[in-house]
């Protein structure tokens, strides 16, 4: 059976579970409002999902319910914050909220994030940015699933960035990429359904192209290009790991895969404030402009539609608000069990049970 | 006939050369060093195989010679310098070093280009900021060789951009990358030797696939990742271009194709001040060590070597000071024939002659 909820429903639902778990209102709210949002954006790993894990982790100590998330070192446009071992999405936000206004004082700003933790959808932060009219970045680090180019080790996560960038009456453009050519569950979708995987989106453990799913789960993901995604998850990784003071490499913890220790992970977060190079009104005009430009551009054969980065994530927003969020059966038991487990009443949320 | 010149006598023939069209000794000098360092890095079409083009603009007042480059617009960490349109090499070059300033007065910089031209490798100028101990990030837009994903009609250049980490005994890491999956210049190669390019290069006028070269270079080549290099793409544009006042999209002019207009390429760049983040030498420690546990990863079967980002550019800057670098028979006969019509003698330059 699958269930609908809808976003606000589900905001408070995560509201709800998290402060039982003993997270400040505030701090849940936060880790809800990114939740919500890939959910409705159709990013469903990063929803509601990943709630049961937070939870767990934040039962077995291994992510800090009362974190004391501030900045440790500020220089003018730079600044490194502490996020204490706290949840993701609240040091994130924090980090966020400080590059944005050191970017209105100093016209750049860039701020690194040590010792957090899983943070959502990257794309959550840089839009941020971007509804303060700057162009925001965001990268960080990810546990290891990519070999180097050349290697078989995974060595590399599939380190992913977002960058946003305001327009006026249209949609923002967001890109927000992983690394890898293609996400591991990807690869977990093509096994369970027997299919063959193209080449070019993972090696066996030899080193080796393979189409054969199973065997990229045993080995590992390709980066994107080979050489050119192999040097950007490189580059994310030095950013938002090595000069952030948090881990990198294959030292960086797995938010599944690591029950016994914190995943210390680091992100790398810049702004910069448009209105020093155009009047901010004319550069989102200007963009709306680009966009359509974009739009109007001649389709490839068979297709009689261009998307923008971020377009289908927006309009699923739009959709899903309206329609509501749907749970499949599994994630339906999941979080029914989790709210049960609680005391909560899953049926005081969920607004309507599908066939 | 193939010849062998040294890159301190290619640095000479490039000055004398460009002093006599009437760029100043430091201009010609500056030109000079970057297309001399792309030829030791064995990046051969950004080398002085661009000489030609570079003088026939200068010739016909598509270069300014004497430019007054100098910052428009400057607040704290951001400034926008207007090119003149001068030399690209110079006017990025003068970018780069305010960058570099501003990064050590406010942490991290953005330093915006407008009114340029064609600027050789983009790495020379990421190169520049980890020579000074920061973080170097540049990207330009470019002519329109690319299709937006889904389209069919060449909206985007290949649009590349370079990130550059100093490292302490290493090489410094330095990603240079497109964001088309390949260069123009490949398909071509594969359209003259009769072979067939692999399903992901390009898409022929109609926007669907093909393996065809000839079909590809008269459609337009394929972003790196499909929605990836897409974004990136777009990314790299709006902030390159549309912010600086520069040209975007299909509106950037071409440095062979258009021979009637200005280029007006924009350029964007950011440096970011490592120290306060980490001492410095710590750092370069860190990277050093890096480098070495990715190199010294778990290879791929048949493979014997893993590289970093930038290595192999590293180590044929050192073996091509050593043995010199070759002119294969159509450059030498261009360089000369350039050499001879400002009654230089190419001679006087080349280093031995090779069967």
């Amino acid at each position: 059976m699958e269930v609908l909820i809808n976003d606000k429903n589900e905001e408070k639902l995560i509201v709800d579970i998290l402060q039982k778990v003993g997270v400040d209102k505030s701090d849940a709210q936060k880790v809800a409002d990114v939740l919500v949002a890939a959910d409705l954006r159709g990013i469903k790993s990063h929803g509601i999902a990943r709630l049961p894990i937070y939870v767990e982790r934040l039962q077995a100590g291994l992510i800090n319910k009362n974190p004391d998330i501030k900045a440790v070192k500020e220089n003018k446009g730079v600044a490194l914050i502490d996020g204490d071992n706290g949840l993701g999405q609240v040091a994130s936000s924090i980090a966020m909220e400080k590059c944005i206004e050191l970017a209105k004082e100093y016209g750049i700003s860039v701020v690194g994030l040590k010792n957090s933790n899983h943070f959502g959808i990257a794309a959550y932060y840089s839009m941020m940015a971007a509804e303060n009219d700057l162009i925001g970045f965001v990268a960080t680090n990810t546990s290891p699933l990519m070999a180097p180019f050349g290697g078989r080790e995974a060595m590399l996560g599939t380190n992913p960035f977002t960058v946003a960038v305001p327009a006026n009456d249209e949609a923002d453009i967001v890109l927000d990429m992983a690394t890898s050519l293609v996400p591991r569950g990807k690869v977990e979708v093509f096994e369970r359904e027997g299919k063959e995987a193209p080449i070019g989106w993972g090696i066996n453990k030899e080193g080796l192209n393979t189409t054969d799913p199973k065997e990229i789960l045993e080995g590992t993901l390709l980066p994107v290009g080979g050489p050119k995604g192999y040097g950007m998850a490189i580059i994310v990784d030095i950013l938002s790991g090595l000069m952030t003071g948090s881990t990198y490499l294959n030292d960086v913890g797995s938010l599944f895969g690591d029950r016994d220790k914190n995943q210390n992970l680091g992100m790398i977060m810049v702004a910069i404030d448009i209105s020093n190079f155009m009047e901010i009104d004319e550069f989102k005009n200007d963009i709306d402009e680009y966009i359509n430009r974009v739009r109007s551009s001649e389709k490839a054969s068979g297709n009689n539609r261009i998307f923008l980065p971020g377009e289908i994530e927006y309009n699923n927003t739009l959709k899903n608000i309206e329609n509501g969020i749907t749970y499949e059966e599994n994630l339906y038991g999941e979080i029914s069990d989790l709210a049960n487990s609680f005391e909560l009443n899953i049926n005081d949320y969920i607004i309507d049970r599908l066939p």
